[in-house]
């Protein structure tokens, strides 16, 4: 039998810590770095999966909790897995859905042991421990899994360093607990917004025989100088051969901060669940395609973009679909957005392949405006808070 | 110039009153008996052009009374007219909007002038007249416009006599405003559920130079027997080298009882308002997705069935996918639905072809069990209510 999983660098950048290479998965190759789309219930929302093909993504993410939830991971292993379930036959990823347990509004308990929880469909109680967030993962079976971990707020030292020593814990009972030998397990840097315990936590994963190295926990609300910070520190504790993977980040800005300082995968709900409000990417920063100026403009959302959607429509009918409350409004921006970043990714594995990706980021960077840093915490909080209610 | 409208007859259906034809359009042919999905905000709901060609649609629907509320013609005509603005490049027919002004809460006041009512959407007054109708439609584009025409209760006498006498007034004036060449202006036969009006109905009309006629004010509640009475007494009253339409209907046992009748095009939103219920048709009757018994099960919709929805997906995973919310559920139910009812019209074209459209009717019904009658006229009235209130 071949190896099920292999990390490849072809290139390391001279000028930043950017690199080229690929990881070889039993459904597949993925060219890094990359950006993957987020598909929580099993589906890229609003996509199809040749949609989410044509967006040029190489690999999607679910999230094994919320599918442990609906429709039971035993139930998508009677389907044939993951990969027929959703009748994607490229690579998968899924989360453990540590993240999600955290953030839900009847967590009842967490020590050692595990996550005892209410569900919030249905309202059964549950314990998720890392040996059984493992079982679902085998059972759903991506070609990539994550550890179970415990994720910390930024700025609470004392939550910070419980739930790092947690995790470190939890990830030696997932190691024991993995089988499939056709999945590749990694494992999750903790520490909050604290550099001595990032570099702690990745000083201690890197013992353990991991796949490849989630960093996790930013993100989450704290400034983003801050997750550059850490990820500054936390990077080169890792094993250099081993794939890096920015969980949650993919504003187009943060693309090339973080590919700059090593990172080689990324995920975000961002793209999809901006282009389900109206906002859209361009090179110049992102437009809301809701404001009253796009009623009667006929140009694309991108004129140099070569999705399906900016061949075909113009901001105009967008517009007119959002404000008409049409679904296909919501697949069109996101098939843009979606293939945006997918296509940023492209662009900087040609710029570090010939040279030239400081430039690139360069001349994007100057192009592009993003969001400014305080409506950007504002909505993170909003979100958070209605998450909370 | 060429003709920018013409119906041809191929065939006539020895032992029914089916024929196979085709109408050329400015934008291509259309092969009929046909079936036209609805795209009423100028998009055939969830779905991309792509996948609505992909269902071997040939023309769509849209509604010059929606689209004249929002963007408004002016804006679409700005835009390039209707069939750039939803880059449909094939035909298209609008509808004036005669029966949805009539449905309206906030109908105001009808005369022989035209209809006065408030926008659903703002609130402002607008007047609708014949002359209006036929600017708004030649504004939108499409290639067969319809009359604007005012409904009745099928079982009101003196209204469905007003009405009627109304819409044949109305009949003239459209004529008379109608200048666009390139469009072929349909008229709407009226009379409610009354023979003798339903004829002299479609003789008044007859005498007027329409490219082809629709039968309107039917399935709008009244038992079936009645809607297949009235266009066994509509039907031969009119020009038999005219296209015939039989409006808002798209059951598939009611698509063959119409094509017996002599009934050429039809079109209903049935298909995409099912799908998104979870309701999606097999050549046995109709499934209800969201039913547990298809929680866990394997099978496509239709094992018989070449649509990507069937080649692709479970019914557990589309059950999956409407029970978390998931937008792609209404999607590929909707691709599956247009792409049976579609699919059944280019089998009843075939079988007219070769001579054997009865035996075909008769194997088709004998297998597909219909919605009972009962529950179709509780449906619907309860959606009468519902939009009433």
């Amino acid at each position: 039998m071949q190896t099920p999983f292999r990390f490849t660098i072809h290139k390391q950048d001279r000028s930043t810590r950017a690199r080229l290479g690929r990881m070889d998965t039993p459904h597949g190759a993925v060219e890094t770095p990359v950006f993957a789309p987020v598909g929580t219930q099993a589906t890229v929302k609003t996509l199809t999966p040749r949609q989410v093909e044509e967006t040029g993504a190489s690999m999607v993410l679910a999230n094994a909790f919320h599918l442990y939830l609906r429709p039971g991971a035993e139930t998508v292993a009677r389907l044939g897995g993951l990969h027929r379930f959703m009748a994607w036959p490229h690579p998968v990823l899924t989360d453990s859905g540590g993240f999600q347990v955290f953030s839900l509004e009847n967590l009842r308990r967490v020590n050692d042991e595990g996550v005892l929880f209410r569900s919030p469909i249905d309202g059964s109680e549950h314990l998720m421990t890392p040996e059984k967030a493992i079982e679902v993962e085998e059972l759903l079976g991506a070609d990539i899994i994550m550890a179970f971990d415990q994720c910390s707020l930024p700025l609470d030292r004392a939550q910070a360093e419980e739930a790092m020593r947690r995790t470190h814990q939890w990830a030696e009972r997932c190691l024991v607990a993995h089988k499939r030998p056709d999945q590749a397990l990694f494992g999750i840097v903790q520490g909050g917004a604290y550099a001595d315990l990032r570099v702690e936590s990745a000083y201690t994963l890197s013992e353990m025989p991991f796949a490849g190295y989630g960093i996790g926990g930013l993100s989450v609300g704290e400034p983003k100088e801050l997750m550059w910070q850490m990820l500054e520190v936390t990077v080169p504790c890792l094993p250099a051969t081993r794939p890096r993977y920015l969980m949650g980040v993919g504003a187009p800005e943060d693309l090339f901060e973080g590919v700059s300082r090593g990172i080689d995968l990324f995920d975000s709900v961002l793209p999809t669940r901006l282009a389900r409000n109206g906002a859209v990417f361009t090179r110049h920063g992102r437009l809301n395609l809701r404001n009253a100026q796009f009623a009667t403009d006929p140009a694309p959302i991108d004129e140099h973009c070569g999705c399906y959607t900016c061949q075909h429509f113009s901001r105009a009918y967008l517009r007119h679909l959002l404000q008409a409350g049409e679904v296909l409004g919501l697949v069109l921006n996101t098939i843009h957005n979606v293939t945006f970043l997918v296509g940023l990714m492209a662009e900087i594995r040609a710029a570090i392949a010939e040279d030239r990706f400081a430039s690139l980021k360069e001349s994007f960077l100057a192009e592009y405006t993003p969001v400014e840093e305080e409506v950007r915490l504002r909505s993170a909080e909003l979100y958070r808070r209605r998450r909370s209610t």
